[in-house]
C-alpha cells in the first residue's frame, strides 16, 4: 500500500426537517430537526478513496460544530493515513488536548463532537482501504494495535494498558466463531424507539407498537418524562400492544432530577420496564447511583449524552448503572469508543449503544459486533437501539431484519452519504430548505 | 425606569498574542493567545445604555464560540430588560436548555461558555441600568430574587430554593457593616498567579515572587505538572523567595492522572502547598475525592474548568475539593455562579474565583465581594487569584493595590473593553494581527 495522503477536509451543515412529524421528539427535545456536520477527507488515492464522518445535531447549532470541525483541519490536512494509523492514540491525543482548542472543552460538548466526526472520518479511510467493515478492521487488529489507539490518561486509575491487553487477548480465540454465530442468528439483535417518540398521538404509538411486534421487535422503547400519568397511560397503552412477553425499556432524556426520577419511577415500573434510560442528567454519576439503588430491580441506562470516557469511568466506579449506552460521535470517534467498551467490559456492564439520529445506527451496528466478536463474547443483555428513519440518504444503510441488525458488507463505517442527499438538505442553500419547502419546521435563524 | 428593549447583539472575536511571552503558560496550555468571545447588547436607552459580557478562550477556537453566540442571539434581541430580570431563571433556562441547541452541551463547553458570555451581558447591562456595581446589585437584591435567578433543576436533591432562601435570609444583617469592613481593609484579598508561569525561566520567576513579596502578596501560585523534579526545583526557589511565612499554592493544569497526582503530591509536598489546584481532569469527582483523602493535610482546589453546577454539586457530595474555584464565564454566568455559591456554602467549602485570562479578575471580584457581604460573611481561607495582565484594555479595569482587590465603584460588571482596544486586537482583522506584527504568535488558521 502505497501512502495516502489527506489532500483536503470538507464539512457540511445538512438537516432534515424531522419537526414537521415531530420525529425524535422526547422530553427534553421538543421539536428536534435532525442534522449532522459531515466530514469528508478527500486523499490523493488513485481509486479516489475518501474517508466520511459525521456527528448527529439536533438542528440549529450544526453551524457551530461546522465551524469546530474547520478549526482542527490543519491537525488532519497533509497528513497520511499511515502516520496517523502508526500512532493512533498520539494522533487522538492531539486533538483532543490541542492546547488552545482544549479551553473549549476539553474533551466535551462541540468541541469533542466535533473530534468525534473527524476521527470516525480517519477510520472510514482507514477500513475502505483495508477494504473491510469497520468492525472486521477491529477484530483483526492485534490486541496490541486496539489497546495503542486508546488514551488512557484520566482513565489509568481504572484500566491500565495492560489490564485492557489481557482482556482483549483472553477473547482471541474463537472469533471466527462468534462470527459465523453472528452470521446463523441474521444479525446482533435490535430495539426499536420508533413508536415510542413523545410528541406521537396514543393510537399512532399503539397501531407503531403492533407493527413493530408484527416486524420481530422483541424490545421496544418509550419517552416518559413530562407528565408521569401521561406517560402512565401510553406505558399502559404500549405494555397491552406488545404482551406480557414483550420487553419494554423507558427513556426521561434527562427530564427529571434525582428525587423526581425516583419518584416516577415509583409510579412507572408497575409497567416492568426493563430499564430506565437518562433519569437525570449526564453529567450527575452520584445522583445516577442514588437513582439505581432506590429504583432497582429496575435497571439504569445512560451514555448518549456522556461526554467522555471520564465521565463512563466514574459511573462504572460508583456502579451508577446497569446499561452502558455508548454514543459513536458523542465520545471521541472510536478511540475512546474502544475505551468505554473495554472499561465496560472490566467493570461487567454490558453495552447497548445509543442509536436513532442520523446515522447512528449505521455507525453502531459495528461497535456492537466488534464488542460481542472481540471484547465480552457475548450478547447477553446486550441490544442496540434501531429507529427507522433517514437510512434512505446512506450508501451503505443500516438494515435490520426481524429485529435484528445484518451483518455490514462494505467497506468502511457505513456512513457515507448519498451526493443527492447531501445537496438537499444542506443548510440552507439546499432545495429541502427552500422557501415554502419546509412550513412548520423550525429553522435556525444562523 | 422605562423598558429597556434590546436591539441588537454583537459578538466579536478578541484575542491577544500572549504566546509571544509565554504569559499564561502551563502544564497543558503550553503556548495560549489569551482571547475572548466578546458580547455587547445594544439596546434603545436614550442614555445609550449597552450590557457587555464576554467569556475568555485561549486564542484558537474563539470564532467557534462566536458561532454559538450568534445562535442564541433571537433568544435575546428584541426583549426588554424588564421581562428578562421579572423571571431570570425563565430566561436562563431558555438559554441552557433550548431544545434543540442543549444537544452540543448541555449546558458544558462551547455552548455553556456562550451562555456564560450572553447571561453576563445581561447582568451588566441591568447593574448599569440600576446605576450600581454588579456587587452591590446582588447584594441589594431581596433573597428570594436571588433564589429567582437560579435553576435549581439538577442540584435540587442537594440544595433546595428553600435552603438557599434561609441561607441568603440569615445573612441579610449585617450587610452593611461587612461594607464597611471590606473598605476598612482596603479590599478583597488576592494571590498573585504572575510569577509562577511554567513558560518563565527560573531567574524570572525568582525575581518576580520578590516583587510580588514586596507587592503586600502573601499568596503566590506556581504551575507545575510536567516534570515533578523540575517543579521542586522551582518550589524550592519561589519558597526561598517568599519565605515560610509566606503561602504557596500549586497549580497542575490537569495534566496528572489520579496515581500520577498521588505521587507527584509526596515529592511536592515538601514545600508546603496551601492547595494543589488541578490535579487532574476537571470531570472526575471521584478522583478529586481519592486524591483529597491521600494528599491531606495538602487541600484540593479545582473549578476553573468545571462544566456547571450539576459537576460541583458532586464534588461537594463526595467531599471532593476544599476550595471552589469558580469561573465567572466557564459556569453559565452570573444565574449559575449564584447557584455554586450557594452550594458551597451549604457544604461548607470556600470559594476561592479563578481568574487572569481576560476579564476574569473584573468578573470575579464582584462575586467575591457578594459571597462575602451576603453568603458566607466571612473572607477567612477565602483569597481571589490576580494576574496582572491585559487589564489595560478595560473601561473599569480590577485595580489591586497591596494585595487586594480594591471595591469596584462604576456601574456594571467592570468587563467593557475599550473601543480602541477592541479594533487593535479583533481577529484576524485587527492591526495586532497583521503581517509581521506578532511574528511567532500561534495564529490560528480558521
Amino acid at each position: 500500500m502505497s501512502p495516502l495522503e489527506i489532500t483536503s477536509l470538507d464539512v457540511r451543515d445538512i438537516r432534515f426537517p424531522t419537526s414537521l412529524s415531530l420525529d425524535g421528539s422526547d422530553a427534553m427535545h421538543t421539536s428536534p430537526d435532525y442534522s449532522c456536520a459531515y466530514v469528508t477527507l478527500e486523499t490523493d488515492s488513485p481509486d479516489g478513496l475518501t474517508g466520511c464522518g459525521l456527528t448527529f445535531t439536533n438542528g440549529r447549532g450544526t453551524e457551530v460544530v461546522v465551524a469546530a470541525v474547520r478549526a482542527f483541519a490543519p491537525l488532519v490536512v497533509g497528513r497520511t493515513l499511515e502516520q496517523i494509523t502508526a500512532d493512533m492514540r498520539g494522533f487522538w491525543r492531539g486533538l483532543a488536548s490541542e492546547d488552545q482548542l482544549r479551553w473549549l472543552g476539553p474533551e466535551k460538548g462541540v468541541i469533542h463532537l466535533a473530534t468525534g466526526a473527524i476521527v470516525n472520518a480517519v477510520w472510514d479511510l482507514w477500513a475502505k482501504a483495508e477494504r473491510k467493515p469497520l468492525f472486521r478492521l477491529l477484530c483483526d487488529l492485534e490486541p496490541r494495535q486496539i489497546v495503542d489507539a486508546i488514551d488512557f490518561r484520566y482513565i489509568e486509575d481504572a484500566l491500565s494498558p495492560a489490564e485492557a491487553l489481557e482482556l482483549l487477548t483472553a477473547m482471541r480465540g474463537g472469533r471466527a466463531e462468534r462470527l459465523a454465530e453472528l452470521e446463523r442468528l441474521g444479525g446482533y439483535p435490535a430495539y426499536t424507539t420508533s413508536a415510542g417518540w413523545l410528541g406521537y398521538s396514543e393510537d399512532k404509538i399503539v397501531s407503531l407498537a403492533r407493527e413493530a411486534r408484527s416486524a420481530g421487535f422483541t424490545h421496544m422503547k418509550m419517552k416518559v418524562g413530562q407528565d408521569v400519568a401521561a406517560d402512565a397511560r401510553r406505558a399502559a397503552l404500549i405494555r397491552e400492544a406488545i404482551g406480557p412477553t414483550g420487553t419494554l425499556m423507558m427513556d426521561a432524556n434527562q427530564f427529571w432530577g434525582v428525587d423526581e426520577a425516583i419518584a416516577a419511577m415509583e409510579v412507572l415500573g408497575r409497567f416492568d420496564p426493563w430499564w430506565i434510560e437518562e433519569p437525570t442528567s449526564p453529567d450527575d454519576v452520584l445522583g445516577h447511583a442514588r437513582i439505581r439503588r432506590e429504583v432497582a430491580p429496575i435497571r439504569v441506562a445512560t451514555g448518549e449524552h456522556v461526554q467522555n470516557r471520564v465521565i463512563f469511568k466514574q459511573l462504572f466506579q460508583a456502579e451508577a448503572i446497569d446499561v452502558c449506552q455508548i454514543d459513536a460521535c458523542r465520545l471521541g470517534g472510536v478511540n475512546e469508543v474502544l475505551a468505554v467498551i473495554l472499561l465496560a467490559a472490566k467493570f461487567g456492564v454490558p453495552v447497548c449503544p445509543h442509536a436513532g439520529g442520523v446515522g447512528l445506527c449505521e455507525y453502531v451496528q459495528h461497535l456492537a459486533m466488534f464488542d460481542y466478536i472481540a471484547v465480552s463474547g457475548t450478547t447477553e443483555g446486550r441490544i442496540v437501539e434501531w429507529v427507522d428513519h433517514l437510512h434512505e440518504h446512506f450508501l451503505h444503510p443500516a438494515v435490520v431484519i426481524e429485529g435484528r441488525y445484518t451483518i455490514p458488507t462494505a467497506a468502511g463505517y457505513s456512513i457515507e452519504m448519498l451526493p443527492g442527499s447531501l445537496d438537499r438538505y444542506e443548510f440552507p442553500s439546499g432545495a429541502a430548505w427552500a422557501t415554502g419547502a419546509q412550513d412548520g419546521a423550525q429553522i435556525t435563524s444562523a
